[in-house]
C-alpha cells in the first residue's frame, strides 16, 4: 500500500538532488525534515503510513529553501528558521494533498494521490492533520507572530482556492481575476515564507517588505509556469498528471490570453472546446497556443514576474544566498527545459 | 442557493432558542457570534454566502458555552472568552463541513450539507477556510498558549477521525478502539473549551485540570449518546440525516454491545447486515437493540460518563455557571426525549 521511500531527507539525498541550488542551507534543511517529522510522527500506523506516504511529494523544497534563505541573505538563521521552514512545507504539503481532491489527480511526483490510494475521505482527513500540526508546530515558537503571519497567508490560500472552484467552467475569466486568485493560492504562501525567513534573522521593516514582494512574485512567477506546463508539459518529466487544469475547465493564463486574441469565431471553438473537454483537447490546443504567441506571451509573463522578484533583491548585500535567491528567481522559468 | 439566516445570533435569538441553559453568559455569546462573523467575513461573495450558509449548522453552543461558562464558573470572564469561544466554535464547525463529506450527508440542523450544495470540493476549501481562520484568530491573543492547546487539541481530533475512517467496515471494532476514536474526534475539543475558560478566568492548576475532565468526560456522553440517535432517533427532531454511521458501516457503541452479547448465529448476522447495509437495516435492528438491552447499555454508558463530568464540578464553589454547566451533564443525555 505505502511507499517504503524515508519520510526524512537525508543529506545525501539533499545533496544528491538539490545540490546546486540548496547546498550552503543543507544542515538546516535535514533539521527542518526532522521537525517535518517529529511533528508528524503518530502512534497510530494507519496514519504514519500516510505521513511517510505524503513526505514523498514534496520535491523542490521551494518555500522551506525560501525561508531558509532569505534569513541568511538578511542576517543569520537561528533555530526558529527550521521550525519555520518545516511549518511553511506543512501547509504546503496539507494544501497539495486537498488539490489533490479537486483535481481529482492520481499521480503527484510519481507516486499515487492520497485520494487515488486511500480515498477521499482519507485525503479529507489527511490534509486536515497536516494544517492543525502546522499550526500547532507554528504556536511552539515565543511569539504569536508566526502563527498570525502564517494564520493570514492561509486564510487567503484558501479564499483564493475557493474563488479558483467557484470559476471553474467560467470561460469568461480574465487575466485580473486569474492574477487574483494565484496571487491568494500560491503568491501569499511564497510571500510569507521569504517574509519569515527575514524577520527572524532581524532584517529591518524596509527588508522584510522587500522579502515579502520577492516571495510574491516569484510564487506568481512560478504558478504561470505550473500552469504553462499544465498544457505543454511532458508527464514524465512533471512528475504529475497533466492537463487536469483543462479537465476541470480551469481557465489558465495561456488560455485566457488565446482567447483574448483570437478572432471571434476561433475564441467561440476554443470556449467551447474549454467547456466540454475530451482527451484531445489538450493536443488540439497546442498548435493554436503555439502560433497565436499565446503561450509565448504567457512565458513571458512569468519571466516579467520573476524578474520583478530578482529587483526586490537589490535591497540585500551581496553574498552566497543572495546568489541564490537570484537563482531561484531563474530556476521558476528554466523548470520545463 | 443560499440561506437568507443572519449568520449572527442576535440576544432575541439566543434567549429564544437557548433560554434556560445560557442566559447568563447571552451577552457574551453575541461578542462571540460577532467575532465568529467578523474574522470569518470575504470580500468574495462566493465566500461569504458560504459562511453565512455554514453559520447556521450550529445549533447548541456547547462549546463556546463551555469556554464561557467554565470560566465564569471558576472566577471572571475576560475579553479573551468571547474570542476563544468564537475559536473552538469555528474548529468545530470545520469538523462538521468535513465529516458531512466523509459521511456523504445531506442535511445538518436543517439546511443543506455543504457537499450537497456545493459540491466536495467546496466543502473541502470552505473546512479548510473555517480551521485557518480559527487558528489566526486564536494567533490574535497575548500568547500562544492558546494556539499550542487548541493545535494539539485538533491534532487529535484528526488523529481519532482518521482511525473511524481506517476502521470503517471493521465488524470486529471493539469498545476500547471506539472510546479511543470518540475520545480523540469529540471529546478533545470539550476539554480544551472547558480547560481554556478555566485558565483564562485565572484558575489554578487543579481547577483547570479538573474542567478539561469535566469536558472531556461531557465529550464522551455527549457523542455516545449522538450515536444512540443516529441509530434510534427521529430525523424530524434531530435535523440532520440519520442512519448515516450505518451507511457507512461505523460501528457505534449499542452494535458493538449487540455483537458482543449475542449468541454467535445472531451476531454474524448482525455482522452481516452491517457489512452489507441496506434502507432497511436501522429499522431492523431496532428490536434486537431494544430487548438485548445494547440500546439501553450504551444509553447508561453516556450516562455514567455524564455523570462523572459533573462529579468534576465539585471542585468549583456554587455559582450560578457551576448549576448551568451540571445542568449540561443532565441535557446532554436527554437530548432524545
Amino acid at each position: 500500500m505505502s511507499s517504503s521511500s524515508p519520510s526524512v531527507l537525508t543529506k545525501e539525498d539533499i545533496g544528491r538532488k538539490l545540490a546546486t541550488v540548496y547546498a550552503p542551507i543543507a544542515a538546516e534543511l535535514v533539521e527542518a525534515e526532522r521537525i517535518f517529522a517529529a511533528e508528524l510522527a503518530s502512534r497510530f500506523p494507519f496514519v504514519q503510513n500516510l505521513v511517510h506516504h505524503c513526505a514523498d511529494f514534496r520535491g523542490k523544497r521551494l518555500r522551506p529553501a525560501l525561508v531558509l534563505l532569505t534569513g541568511q541573505a538578511c542576517g543569520a538563521l537561528t533555530s526558529d528558521h527550521p521550525v519555520l521552514a518545516a511549518v511553511v512545507e506543512m501547509i504546503h504539503t496539507a494544501t497539495l494533498v486537498h488539490d489533490d481532491i479537486l483535481d481529482e489527480a492520481f499521480i503527484r511526483r510519481h507516486a499515487a494521490t492520497v485520494n487515488a490510494e486511500w480515498g477521499n475521505e482519507t485525503a479529507v482527513l489527511m490534509g486536515d492533520y497536516l494544517f492543525t500540526h502546522a499550526f500547532h508546530l507554528a504556536a511552539s515558537l515565543d511569539s504569536t507572530l508566526a502563527c498570525r503571519w502564517i494564520g493570514h497567508a492561509t486564510n487567503l490560500v484558501c479564499e483564493g482556492e475557493m474563488q479558483q472552484v467557484h470559476n471553474r467552467g467560467n470561460i469568461d475569466l480574465d487575466e485580473a481575476a486569474y492574477f487574483e486568485i494565484i496571487r491568494g493560492k500560491t503568491a501569499e504562501l511564497t510571500a510569507v515564507s521569504a517574509r519569515l525567513g527575514a524577520h527572524y534573522a532581524g532584517a529591518d521593516a524596509a527588508t522584510v517588505e522587500a522579502m515579502d514582494n520577492f516571495g510574491r512574485d516569484l510564487g506568481v512567477a512560478f504558478q504561470i509556469a505550473d500552469d504553462v506546463l499544465d498544457i505543454w508539459g511532458d508527464e514524465k518529466t512533471t512528475g504529475k498528471s497533466l492537463g487536469t487544469d483543462l479537465d476541470k475547465q480551469k481557465l489558465t493564463l495561456p488560455l485566457i490570453r488565446l482567447i483574448a486574441m483570437s478572432p471571434p469565431a476561433l475564441a467561440d471553438r476554443i470556449r467551447h472546446m474549454v467547456a466540454e473537454p475530451t482527451a484531445e483537447t489538450r493536443e488540439e490546443l497546442r498548435p493554436h497556443l503555439e502560433s497565436s504567441g499565446a503561450l509565448d506571451y504567457a512565458w513571458n509573463q512569468a519571466k516579467v514576474y520573476a524578474a520583478q522578484a530578482g529587483s526586490a533583491l537589490e535591497i540585500l548585500p551581496e553574498s552566497a544566498a543572495k546568489g541564490l535567491l537570484r537563482n531561484l528567481t531563474h530556476y521558476v522559468v528554466r523548470r520545463s527545459a
